[in-house]
This record gives structure tokens, C-alpha cells and sequence, in this order.
């Protein structure tokens, strides 16, 4: 259980009058509790109150993992013959009454257990979202939570130093993800944090391309975005490289992106806000003309999972402040011709950022 | 597009007086639509109106890939910047005016997303849930989706083989993983349909469990739960090997669970209830003594999602009918001791079942 972050939500709850706390997301149960799951489609949930001790519902085949994890309260858990919601509202009438404010996270929590839960208290007022605080408190990270996205990003860096070994024409890029997946998993690297994409040539200029058969080819780019999940934490971190010679337009474009990402890193401090990071980069593309084909935000957000809060883009006056941690991720995406993205994700200091990833944002020629 | 289910989709509505459906689930609009993507917190949504067209809403970026997919009607994107249920409410008046009854995905749709739909439609009646109609369209598979399903199943016997060629004294389940997905990718297969598991020895012993640096040890029983997603369907299979000679207590145990599964298994027919199924599997297992380590349901269905709609699991009066696919899979797990399960994922056919996955059920010494 942490703790420190539980003693924020509940002073939260208290300034809310709220008296019960149902975290309903994954990774932000994993987040309060130390119970780190993927339920998929069963009940997973974490009741806060504001006073009595709190209590974990969970698949009963999760229950011996949750009592062996960090969380030191009742674990109930439930069969797949039973009615979860049935028993949840027992509990919760058992151990705390009728509680008369529930604080919900409404931009996770499926209508139907919304459902079920106003139907059970309907006297209860359910008016109160707890996922700006959430969003808030996963906003800062600590020193610890620091440390553990530089040994995520410092792996992301191992997977660029692997994948660039295997770049040649003719191999595919689904060969090339194989290979990078294979050396991290041997190494003990379990999870990326998202499908490692390897587009090769043209194929890069869909921003959420698919790796398949394309092979590389000489005098084209090849663009690696790709994540790994270490304790918990996540890395996201995109370089494009050069199969053989670039082109005089491929080099252009690219560094019109590097010009983008360099002046939006090299801006980002506290006192900035989230919308100018995203219009210093964007301002750099549309000087060079390209501005229609930087087509998303500048970055995200980044922590225990792959894509949190905030948002950098425009009109976002969220102000920058220590501690926290996003990606900065420009990219010029020309369709049938090239595709270009550099991405690091950083840490917010005091007077800077410092980025996870250190691979060289050169153009490598390979 | 898929007309047919759209077909059935408008049949239930104008049953229900619907006059517009929200499809908010990623894999229930690639469903229907034929545009597969992953759009993580962003929002993609398809609006199918009782009459008029279609029309698909996706973030900019997934734009052009979903006007290249099978959906013929519009795609209307929006950027990072905009707020993309202000521009939703707007297309929905400009296109089908004040529907007066919205259905709704109740067990996908989060609160927040429905709370901006009500708000703008004040009027409308959001009682009508689609849920059940989309488990029920998905519960009989079409032939060429059982093609497909039996495509995925042969590639996870493929992985099984890969797998068990490795099984040695002092391999960690990590290396054993690392080359399951290493082969299957350089082979074209981009994506397990969850986490590969590997568990070896007592580490089995949790249904949940992790692979990780745990050894593979003589006269250790080895479990192997994996799956494979080939053209948007799923595999999903498990079969338990032994490390050298097992002792006669594994031996004991391994038999009791394959006695279960195929008993299940054989009943597997149209008239059935998945209840039944549950208790067939369950009485052999509890004849025994050990019904207590079989803590979880018989078996889920399987289609573009590894778990979907029915659950095989006690009191479930369904009726199983032709078309349905599901899997069986009894397991009991004795802790610090051994874990045996062993899985078939079977398509019901006029008067009996097949199975998706071949690979032999026998114990298996390595």
C-alpha cells in the first residue's frame, strides 16, 4: 500500500466530503495498493473510505498474488459462478454502511458497474470524479518513480543499439522486431510497453504503422518507436535512422524534425506551459512548410502506464512543473515518400530536463 | 464493412426503437466496421444511425488507414487539440439530428463519455444497452471466422513445438518464452494474443503466475499457456509437459486433469448447457479430492478477443449451440507443489466439437 499517495486521496476526499473511494482502473489500483494485475474482463477494485481500513476485491484466482503483494488490508475475493457486484455492495454495506458520497473515476469505470453500484446506494450522491486527483498525483513523480523510468528508458536505449545491429536491405521489419524482442526477453526484459514498430522506407509515414513484410532499402529511412515496462514503469522512445546513404530530402526532413525536438527539449523547465512546448516544435515544422504533416500532439505524459497525463499540446496551459514526466515526439509524415519522428521521454528538473533515453539523435547512417 | 451484422445490428434496433447505435468498443467497431486499431485513451467511435449512413469517428492520425479499411462511409478525424466529443455531438446533429433513443455499449462505454453524450442530448433515452446483442452476435461464428480461428489454433500448436524443443534442466521460463515469440514472429506471426506463460515446477501452481528466471528442473512438470492472433482472431491453449520423468504424484495429478478436460470436452454439443460442461470437468476433479485447486471457471468464449462471451462456468443455463467457440480448460494447482492445466479451444459443430489446437494431450516427457 502507498501510504503517502492514500493520505492524498483522502484529504482530497475529506476537502470533497466524500466517504468512499472506488478505484475501478488496473494500474491505478496496482498504483494505491501495490497489487500490480490485469484482470481483463473480472473485477478488479480497491474501496477507500475515508476512516476504516480499506479493502481489495479481486478474482479468486488473484487472491494468494494480492495478499502476497504490498497490500496489508482484507483481500475478498469472488468465483467466476458468483455475482461480483452482489458481494461487492455486501462488503461494502458490512464494513462501512451506507455511504453517502462515492467518488467514482469516470473516465475508467464501465457504465453497467456504474449501474450497479447507484442501484444498490441509491441515496448516494455519485457527483464526485476522482480523476483529475488522480491524474494529478501520477502527474509528479517521485525520486524513486524517477529512478525507475531511467532503468525503463536505459533499456529502450539497449533495444535501438540491438535493433540498428540488424538494419540491411532485405530483412524485414517484422525480423527486425523479432530480433529486439528476443535479446530483451533473454535478458529478463518481459514486457514492451507497447507493439514495437519498425517501418522501414515509406511504410513510416503512417504514424501507427504495422511492421510487417516491407523490407529495408538502400537510400531509405527506417523508423524504430518502441517502449519496455521494467518494474512497473514504462519507456517510449522513437529514433529514425538511415539504411545506406539518405537522400538530400530525407536528411532535410529530418532535420527540420531534430531542430523541432532539440528547441522543444531544450525549452521545457518549470514555468513553461504544455501548450507552448507543443507550439515551439510545431512553429519550427510550419516555418519549413510542413506544418499539415505533424499531425499529433507534441507528447505525453508517461509513468506506470504508456500514456498519461498530460497532454502536450496546444492549448494547454498546464504549467510545467518539477517532477514531471512526458515525451516530446515531433515527426513529419510525407505519405508514400518518407516518415520521419524523434522522441525522448524526460524528467522535469528544477531548471531543465533531463531526458531516459541517450541513444544519439544524430542521424545514424547504417 | 460487415453489412450482415450491421443487418442483424439495425433488426434489433428497430425492435428496440433505437434510432442510433454508439459502437464504443475497438474491437466491437472493427467488428462491425472492418477498421481494426488500437486507439488507446483516444477516442474512436462508430455512429450507426437506423437509416441513414454510418459514420466512423478516429483520432487524425488513424484517418487515412481507416478510409484504406473495408468501412466505405465517412471517417470523420480530429486532432489532439480538439475536444472530440464536442465535434461527435456536432456531426450527430448535422447528420441524423436529435436521435431519440441512443443505444449504448454499457459494459465498455466509460461514465465520463456517456456523461458528455447525455448532457448534449438531454432529451434522449440512453436505456437500451447493445451489450447483449453484440455477446449474442458474436457467440455463432460465421465459417470463414472459424477459418480463421483454426489458422490461429495451428500457429499455437506451432508454438507449443518451438516451445517444448526447448524444455531442458537449468532454461529459465523467460529464455523458453523469449524463443516461442522469436520463432512465431520471424515468422510472420506480430502478436500473442496475451502474455506468453511458461511456468515451471511449483511456480505453476499459480494460474496467474509470471515467467521469470525460475529453472525448468528434472522431474518438474512444465505448464504452457499461449496464444496467437492471426488475421484479428485469437488462439489460446495450454498444455502441461514434464522435464524429465515425472514423479507418480504429477503423474497422479496430470492424469485427473486430462480425465476432466476430455470428459468435458467429448460432451461438448449442441443442447448442452455451459453449465453442464463446468460440472462434468468439476465432479471428476472433486471425485478426486482436489475440487477446491480448481479455482476458476471451466472456459470462456474466444473469437476476435481472447475472452469473450459465454462463460463456461457453474449455473450458466446457456445452451450451447453450433457455431459457438470456447475453450476448456480444468486446471488444479497445489501450492509450492505442481500446476497442471491443459486447454483445448473447440468450435461446436451439428454434434459434437473440434478443436482449434492438435497438439497431443498425452503427457509429454521431455
Amino acid at each position: 500500500m502507498n501510504q503517502e499517495k492514500v493520505l492524498e486521496l483522502r484529504k482530497w476526499m475529506e476537502k470533497n466530503g466524500v466517504d468512499l473511494a472506488y478505484v475501478s482502473d488496473a494500474s491505478h489500483i496496482g498504483y494505491f495498493s501495490g497489487f500490480e494485475s490485469n484482470p481483463m474482463e473480472r473485477v478488479l477494485a480497491l474501496f477507500i473510505p475515508i476512516e476504516k481500513d480499506p479493502f481489495l476485491f479481486a478474482p479468486g484466482l488473484e487472491v494468494e498474488d494480492a495478499k502476497a503483494s504490498s497490500f496489508e488490508y482484507d483481500v475478498v475475493g469472488y468465483l467466476d459462478s458468483q455475482d461480483p457486484f452482489s458481494l461487492i455492495v455486501e462488503e461494502i454495506k458490512k464494513r462501512y454502511g451506507s455511504p453517502k458520497k462515492i467518488a467514482l473515476e469516470k473516465n475508467q469505470l464501465v457504465l453497467d458497474r456504474y449501474q450497479r453500484l447507484s442501484d444498490a446506494f441509491p441515496a448516494a450522491d455519485f457527483s464526485a470524479d476522482m480523476t483529475p486527483l488522480v491524474q494529478e498525483l501520477q502527474l509528479y513523480k517521485t525520486e524513486e518513480e524517477c529512478q525507475r523510468l531511467i532503468e525503463a528508458g536505459s533499456t529502450a536505449d539497449l533495444a535501438f543499439e540491438i535493433g540498428f545491429r540488424h538494419v540491411r536491405p532485405g530483412i524485414t521489419e517484422e525480423e527486425i522486431v523479432a530480433e529486439i524482442e528476443y535479446e530483451l526477453k533473454k535478458k529478463g526484459i518481459k514486457e514492451m510497453s507497447f507493439p514495437t514498430e519498425v517501418l522501414a522506407g515509406p511504410n513510416a509515414a503512417s504514424p501507427h504503422g504495422t511492421p510487417g513484410k516491407n523490407t529495408c532499402k538502400e537510400n531509405e529511412l527506417v523508423l524504430f518507436d518502441l517502449g519496455t515496462i521494467v518494474n512497473g514503469y514504462c519507456s517510449d522512445a522513437t529514433r529514425t535512422v538511415a539504411c545506406g546513404k539518405p537522400t538530400d530530402h530525407q536528411k532535410d526532413i529530418y532535420d527540420i524534425v531534430l531542430e523541432a525536438q532539440l528547441k522543444a527539449q531544450e525549452a521545457v523547465k518549470p514555468g513553461i506551459t504544455c501548450g507552448d512546448l507543443d507550439k515551439i516544435a510545431r512553429d519550427v515544422i510550419e516555418a519549413h512548410g510542413y506544418g499539415d504533416y505533424f499531425n499529433h500532439r507534441l507528447g505525453h505524459g508517461i509513468g506506470t502506464t504508456i500514456h498519461e497525463f498530460p497532454q502536450i499540446v496546444g492549448g494547454n496551459d498546464l504549467v510545467v512543473k518539477e517532477g514531471m514526466c512526458f515525451s516530446i515526439e515531433p515527426g513529419i509524415y510525407l505519405p508514400n515518400d518518407v516518415g520521419v519522428r524523434i522522441e525522448d521521454c524526460v524528467y522535469v528538473t528544477k531548471d531543465g530536463c533531463v531526458p531516459f533515453t541517450k541513444t544519439s539523435k544524430e542521424l545514424i547512417v547504417l
